[in-house]
C-alpha cells in the first residue's frame, strides 16, 4: 500500500510540481502589483496606454502579442530626461573640453571649442549638436572604454544642471520610470535608443532607470581592440565610426534588436522614423510622443527649438493618431523630487 | 481587539508577503533543478566549470560576480554547432546562388558564383569563406529584413547537411544547450557573437538553442530605412557594411553589450581576440576553446584545417590555460540525436 502510494505520488510528481510552481508564480506577482501609472493623470493618455498593453498581454484576446515580440523603444534625450537648455551628454563634452584644453591649444582656434573655452555656451551650441559624434571622439581619443564610462560616471556623480543647480540624473521623468516598470512588470524588453552617445547614455540610463548595458544601443565611440603592454583593451578611436553616425534609429534597432518592436516613445524629429517604422505593419503597435507643454514644472517647445524641435515628427503624429503626451495636462508629476 | 489585530496584520503585511515571496521563489527555483551538464563526461573540463560557476555565484565568496555582470559569449560556427565541411550560412548562400542563378547571367564570369553554378562546391569554398559579408550581400540585396529572416527560416525547415543528411539545426551540440541552460540557471546572459553574418544567426540561434534575436551580436547585413510605396522598411544594400565587416569580435560585443563578459566560448583562430580579452583584467575568468578531436561521432581538425582553423588560438590556450575541451573525451553525446 505505501509502495503504491509512493509510485502514485511519483507518477504525478511532475503535475504536482507544475501546480505548486504555478500558485508560488501568482503569489510572487499579485502580491507586489500596484496601480500601474500612479504618477499619470487620468485622461486620454493614461486609458490609451492601459489599453494597449492590456490588449497585447491578454492571452487568447485578438490583440495578444507573445512575450518575445514585446518590445519598446525609447529615445533618452527629452523622453527619459530633460534635454534643455541642452543635453547631458553635451555638457558633459563642453565640461571635458574645459578640463582638457590646456593640452589642446589648437581647440582655442576650432569651433565648437573656441566657443566653449571662451565661455560662449550659445554660440558652442549653435554648432555642436549636430558634431556630437565628432565631439565625443575628440574629448575621448585614446581612452579605454572603461575609462570612458569611469569618466561619465564620475562626472554624473557631480555635475550639476546650469540653471536647476540639480544633477543630471535628478532630472529624469517620473512618468517614464512608471510606463518602463508596467511594461517590464508586462513581459516587455524596455530598450532605449540613441544616435550617437551609446557610451555616455549607457552608464546615465543603468543610474536613472536600472537600464542594462546591453539595453541602449545606437551609434557610439569607434573603438579599436588592442593590446598596449600585455593590457588588451578597446581603444577610443580619433574619428568617429563613419557608418554608425550616418545610421538612422531603424538601422539601429534592426541591428541591435533583430525584430521591430511593437512600442515606440519619442519626443522630436529625430524619432520620427523610428515611431513610423515601428508602427506600421499588421499587429497591435502603439507611438507615443512626449510634447513638452510645461514651461513651469519643466519647459515648453516643439516647432521652433533648435534643440528637440519637434515639427514634422508633431505633423505626423497628429495626421497618423500617434499618441501625443501633453506633459502639463498628463503628468501629475515631472522630475521625481517634486512628488 | 479586531481592529488592533488588523492594524497589526497591517503593519506586519509588507514582511509577510515580502517572506512568502522569497518561500515561492525557493520552490519555483529548487523543484526545477537537476544535476547541470548531464551531457558531459566526468573530469577535468566538467570540474572546472562546475568550480567556476559555483565560485562566481557563491554571495560573500571571494570570486563572487554580481548578475548584472554576468555575461558570457559563445561562436556560433564549430561551437555551436557542426561547421563542417562549411558553415550553414555558407550553404545557405550556395543554396541562394544556384536559385537566383537564372536573373543573374554576369555570375558565370564571377568568382566564387562561377564554382557554384559549376557544382564546384571545394573550389567555390576556397574563394569564399572570407569573402562571406559579399556574398550575403549579393544574394540578399533588395529584400527587406523580414524578408531575409523568412527565407533563413525557411531553409532552415528544409535544407539538409550534404553528408550527413540531417537538417542543420540538429547538428548542434547537446553538451552545449546543457551549458547554456546551466549558465541561464545561474544568472548569466547567455549572447551569440558572429562576424558578419547576425542576420542568419539569429533564426538558426532561435530555433536551436531559443536565444532571442537581440541575444545575438556582430556585424550583418548592411540594412537602409526606406519608405517604398506607405510601407516602412529596412531594405539590404548591395555592399555589405564597410565598418562592420572590420570589426573583431571584441568591438562587436562592446559595442553591443557595452561591458566586458566573464566567460567566452570559441573553437577557431577566429576566436582568438575576443577569449584573450574576455580573460584578461580583475577577478574570475574563464576563456574555453571547443576542440574539434571526434572523427567518428564529428570531425577532428585544428591546426591544418581551411574551415575553423585552429592554430594561434590552439597555442594561446596551451600558452595562457584557457579551458580547451576536448570533444571526444569531455562529451558524451556531440549531437542531440545521438543520445
Amino acid at each position: 500500500m505505501v509502495l503504491r502510494y509512493v509510485s502514485h505520488v511519483e507518477r504525478h510528481r511532475k503535475p504536482v510540481i507544475a501546480l505548486l510552481q504555478v500558485a508560488a508564480l501568482c503569489l510572487l506577482t499579485s502580491c507586489s502589483r500596484r496601480p500601474p501609472l500612479p504618477s499619470w493623470n487620468n485622461g486620454p493618455a493614461k486609458t490609451a496606454i492601459l489599453s494597449f498593453v492590456e490588449g497585447v498581454t491578454r492571452e487568447g484576446g485578438r490583440e495578444f502579442v507573445p512575450r518575445r515580440q514585446r518590445i519598446a523603444v525609447f529615445d533618452g534625450d527629452g523622453t527619459l530626461w530633460s534635454e534643455q537648455p541642452m543635453p547631458p551628454q553635451l555638457a558633459f563634452v563642453f565640461d571635458r573640453i574645459k578640463e582638457l584644453g590646456p593640452r589642446h591649444p589648437e581647440w582655442k582656434q576650432t569651433e565648437p571649442f573656441k566657443s566653449v573655452l571662451e565661455g560662449d555656451i550659445r554660440g558652442a551650441l549653435a554648432r555642436s549638436e549636430d558634431s556630437m559624434d565628432e565631439l565625443l571622439a575628440a574629448v575621448s581619443a585614446g581612452m579605454t572604454a572603461e575609462e570612458f564610462d569611469g569618466a561619465v560616471t564620475g562626472w554624473l556623480a557631480t555635475a550639476r544642471h546650469p540653471l536647476l543647480n540639480r544633477r543630471y540624473t535628478d532630472l529624469v521623468f517620473q512618468p517614464m520610470a512608471d510606463l518602463i516598470a508596467y511594461l517590464q512588470e508586462s513581459g516587455f524588453e524596455t530598450i532605449v535608443v540613441s544616435r550617437c552617445a551609446v557610451d555616455f547614455i549607457r552608464p546615465m540610463a543603468a543610474r536613472t532607470y536600472r537600464i542594462a548595458p546591453m539595453r541602449v544601443v545606437g551609434g557610439g565611440l569607434n573603438l579599436a581592440y588592442e593590446v598596449r603592454g600585455e593590457r588588451p583593451a578597446l581603444f577610443v578611436v580619433p574619428t568617429p565610426d563613419p557608418v554608425g553616425a550616418k545610421a538612422g534609429k531603424p538601422e539601429s534597432i534592426q541591428r541591435s534588436i533583430g525584430q521591430k518592436p511593437i512600442l515606440a516613445v519619442g519626443n522630436s524629429d529625430r524619432d520620427r522614423e523610428m515611431i513610423e517604422w515601428v508602427t506600421s505593419g499588421a499587429g497591435s503597435r502603439l507611438g507615443m510622443i512626449v510634447h513638452h507643454t510645461d514651461e513651469v514644472r519643466e519647459w515648453a517647445y516643439d516647432r521652433g527649438s533648435s534643440i528637440g524641435r519637434l515639427n514634422e515628427a508633431l505633423s505626423e503624429a497628429e495626421a497618423k493618431k500617434w499618441l501625443i503626451i501633453d506633459m502639463k495636462r498628463d503628468w501629475k508629476v515631472v522630475h521625481p523630487f517634486q512628488q
